[in-house]
């Protein structure tokens, strides 16, 4: 690992490669990989036991023992390769995340491939979230929760968009993150008895007045249009949370955090 | 209120003058006016009795019949503006906001004429809020739980800013709205013997273990920063929403949401 690559043209195909990476979903899912900018955010990838394939970093901002220093736990350590100024600006979104960025190998997702270690989990399901924002502030609440698992069902767009992992500030790569379409779903929870809650400005019952103790998914949809027909028929409770205002509907992942932290407030006591 | 102006050069003055006030800040503040896009924003501008100066609609997108209607139940009803497409595409930001802008009074937010309705008050202070999309998803969780009133610390920027007023989906005008400095506002609690509840990081009290059921002010800080010194030390109540995962931090507008709804719920025990 002691062998460094140097980059100092913006020329150079591995950065026209990076910058596309940044900017084309259909190439980071035709290839299966994509870009981690920052040092928390790299921490937290390696903590999730992401694949790092290639590091940059800039000297200016960080020096190769500090760069060896982050990588000491990891197995199967990427090319690193530091980078011009140059480079570091054409490639890096933001100048605070301290100098590094890497490309790494996505993850499957196929429920299949989900874990719940506990006998008891509470899981949130966000159908066809669409913001990058809405969605990283979900795997914030999710992170802060302890939630077992966040699956997303008829996923818009890709996971790993920058504007995901940025807003996630990285718990993307440590939340256990399950896709599928909402029928794959729907079996999924049915046959491992967790029950599904369904959030909807027509439900008639209060969250407040649900038990959240047993195996739970709390099920969220978008904003614009709520959950489909098909979560609403086949869930084993439509939940509301009451409104007392003008505007009858609140941002999404503000509604899932009241839902969710409701449940752990609950499965405390 | 017969007579309709109309307006077909983007370099009309008064046209002009929307677009300054679109975007500066100061401008707004000079002149102490402002501008409201879309229907339901209208609404709940002249739901929450602002008065409006001038109304500009667009004939394609609405009618002066449905613009009449809108105005029906105001007293002082403000001048009216048909304009052109071409003057619509430059002023409007977006295109779904059913054809209508208007140019509005900004109202006085000073402690001194915030009144409280209920003798029991659940309030919620946000100090140096920044991001306007972060204050919109604040002023609706607000008016989802009808807080007697949303006090802003030590504000940056400008509460109309047209973000704001966006993201709010208008409830902006219909909330009860606060602006001082953080000693002016703690002042203001304490005569009023609501009791202060600051949200930290630093704090031990869960705030499930917190009774919010007498007069309460929930207090919340920015991301970056949380609640300044001044708060921390003059505060009745440190409070914490106790997180277990990677990252020590949820988005201001989603932990102000469960701290909110769980005094909301305990008020409705």
């Amino acid at each position: 690992m002691s062998y460094i690559k140097e980059i100092n043209s913006v020329q150079n195909p591995l950065v026209r490669q990076t910058l596309v990476l940044i900017e084309k979903s259909r190439e980071r899912k035709k290839k299966g990989i994509f870009i981690i900018e920052g040092i928390k955010e790299l921490e937290l990838a390696i903590k999730g036991r992401y694949l790092l394939r290639t590091l940059f970093f800039y000297p200016e901002l960080i020096s190769k023992e500090e760069v060896l220093n982050q990588l000491k736990e990891v197995e199967d350590p990427p090319e690193l390769v530091s980078i011009s100024k140059e480079v570091f600006q054409k490639i890096a979104y933001r100048n605070s995340t301290g100098g590094i960025l890497a490309i790494a190998k996505t993850k499957e997702h196929s429920l299949d491939q989900l874990k719940l270690e506990s006998k008891n989990p509470l899981i949130l399901v966000a159908e066809a979230p669409e913001k990058p924002g809405n969605i990283g502030a979900l795997l914030r609440t999710a992170d802060a929760a302890g939630l077992d698992a966040v699956i997303i069902a008829n996923a818009k767009g890709d996971l790993y968009n920058p504007n995901i992992i940025r807003s996630s500030v990285g718990c993307l790569f440590t939340t256990n993150i399950g896709i599928g379409s909402s029928e794959e779903i729907i079996e999924y929870l049915k046959k491992n008895n967790i029950s599904i809650n369904c959030a909807a400005l027509t439900a008639s019952k209060a969250y407040t007045l649900v038990d959240f103790t047993q195996p739970t998914a709390i099920v969220v949809g978008t904003e614009a249009t709520g959950l489909s027909e098909d979560w609403l028929q086949k869930s084993d409770q439509n939940i509301i949370i009451p409104m007392r205002g003008e505007i009858d509907s609140m941002n999404v992942s503000v509604s899932a955090a009241i839902l969710i932290f409701e449940a752990v407030r609950q499965r405390k006591l």
